[in-house]
């Protein structure tokens, strides 16, 4: 039996002051919330239909508190249109990645993403590229933002997401001699440039693009080409496009089958 | 001065049957409303502020009406959280494209989407990589819808879009010896298979992937590999991203400086 105040809870977590509050964020879907638990991550509140709940064995997941509810409580504290059967709430993970931990790999950094869907986009795409890390400016939309999680489909239990001062981190990476680069109109074609595997892939804003501060840390300039090269076409490119071009042609270059 | 009767009107577009009912979709944003005016559309009703009627020369548009109105009016009749200076009523556009129409380049077909940004971020990035034509089985989220128009952020002022029954449309490219790509986890890696300058690109459904109807229609199956080859990950790619993985490395592989 789901309590009125176990539902308000769950929905106060839409809003960032409340979820650092509770140290907890939301979960919505089967498939995400099996990604998380079998990860090894111990969820705080498991909200489930018995059909979920025999679905789960006891090996794989650890909660505090599982409580069963109907279908008709779950949609009450979802934030889906289709809510699936099950809602979790886990205690937020922090994650602290170090420049020397960028060392012969490939990253992501992302200068203000400010759209929910892109970064989840972005972190199930890292994901699927094999990107361990993902270093958010402070400015990034919040990881734990119910759409972030939802978007990322259940990815979120695999890459590492740390938020920090990036022009510094970047700046830091530098000095460990990682390349860092970005994509400009002036960059070079990326299927013509040799592209290492070890580096930094940094992302700007949806609207502005890569903010000055962080263009100043970048060592190697990209540029996606349109096709055909003198046609008029979009300005730009969605950013999680764009990253997922760039991830592929990264991994491509490298690729052994 | 916008009327009532006007913002009524604006709203209820937000309506497939509506629009169907008054053959007319709404365009907001600048940028993608002097998108549609300057390749050669004509506007039923132009609703903008003085500061953006300004920025419009009597030579690069045509309207039946103009209505000036204050910001506060604007963001009374628009869907987004950031409203613009503008908003376009546009007669519905039809496409008629035909498999023959299909020779000689590259296309996409799309069964079954369901997501109104993936369309639109797909319909942008087709633009982006010259691909003048998208094929939509019937089920596909209606175009005009205006989260899909706001997603193709002007793009829909160059790309044809056409719905049809997908497995008919298919077949008759392929009497036409059309190759016809879908994407499958049993299908060749992108990054190996030589890939043609004629083709039509075909992408599932967000949750099923392509239907069984429409597989029967595949003529080269290909797959998006995911990285290290035998680490778990995600189970899948957002449909907008595999698509303009794919779209790139068609473009690469016969790409000229």
């Amino acid at each position: 039996m789901l309590s009125k105040n176990k539902i308000k809870l769950i929905k106060s977590l839409s809003d960032k002051k409340t979820r650092e509050k509770e140290n907890l964020f939301v979960v919505e879907g089967n498939k995400a919330i099996y990604d998380l638990l079998t990860s090894g991550l111990k969820a705080r509140t498991l909200v489930v239909t018995p059909k979920f709940l025999v679905s789960l064995s006891d090996e794989n997941y650890s909660a505090d508190e599982v409580i069963e509810a109907s279908d008709e409580e779950i949609r009450k504290c979802s934030l889906l249109k289709n809510p699936q059967q099950a809602i979790a709430l886990f205690p937020l993970i922090s994650s602290v990645v170090s420049p020397a931990q960028m060392k012969g790999k490939l990253s992501l950094a992302l200068d203000t993403i400010q759209d929910p869907g892109n970064l989840g986009t972005i972190i199930r795409l890292a994901d699927w590229f094999g990107i361990e890390n993902v270093i958010c400016s402070e400015e990034t939309v919040d990881v734990f933002n119910p759409k972030v999680i939802q978007a990322t489909m259940g990815a979120i239990a695999r890459v590492k997401v740390r938020y920090t001062n990036l022009p510094q981190f970047l700046a830091e990476c530098s000095e460990l001699d990682i390349p860092v680069y970005g994509t400009f109109l002036n960059g070079d074609i990326i299927y013509k440039k040799e592209l290492s595997e070890e580096g930094i892939i940094v992302m700007g804003n949806e609207g502005n693009g890569i903010s000055e501060a962080v263009a100043d840390q970048i060592t190697d300039r990209l540029f996606i080409p349109s096709f055909p090269p003198d046609q008029p076409t979009s300005e730009s490119l969605n950013v999680a496009v764009a990253t997922s071009i760039i991830c592929s042609e990264f991994r491509r270059q490298h690729f052994i089958s």
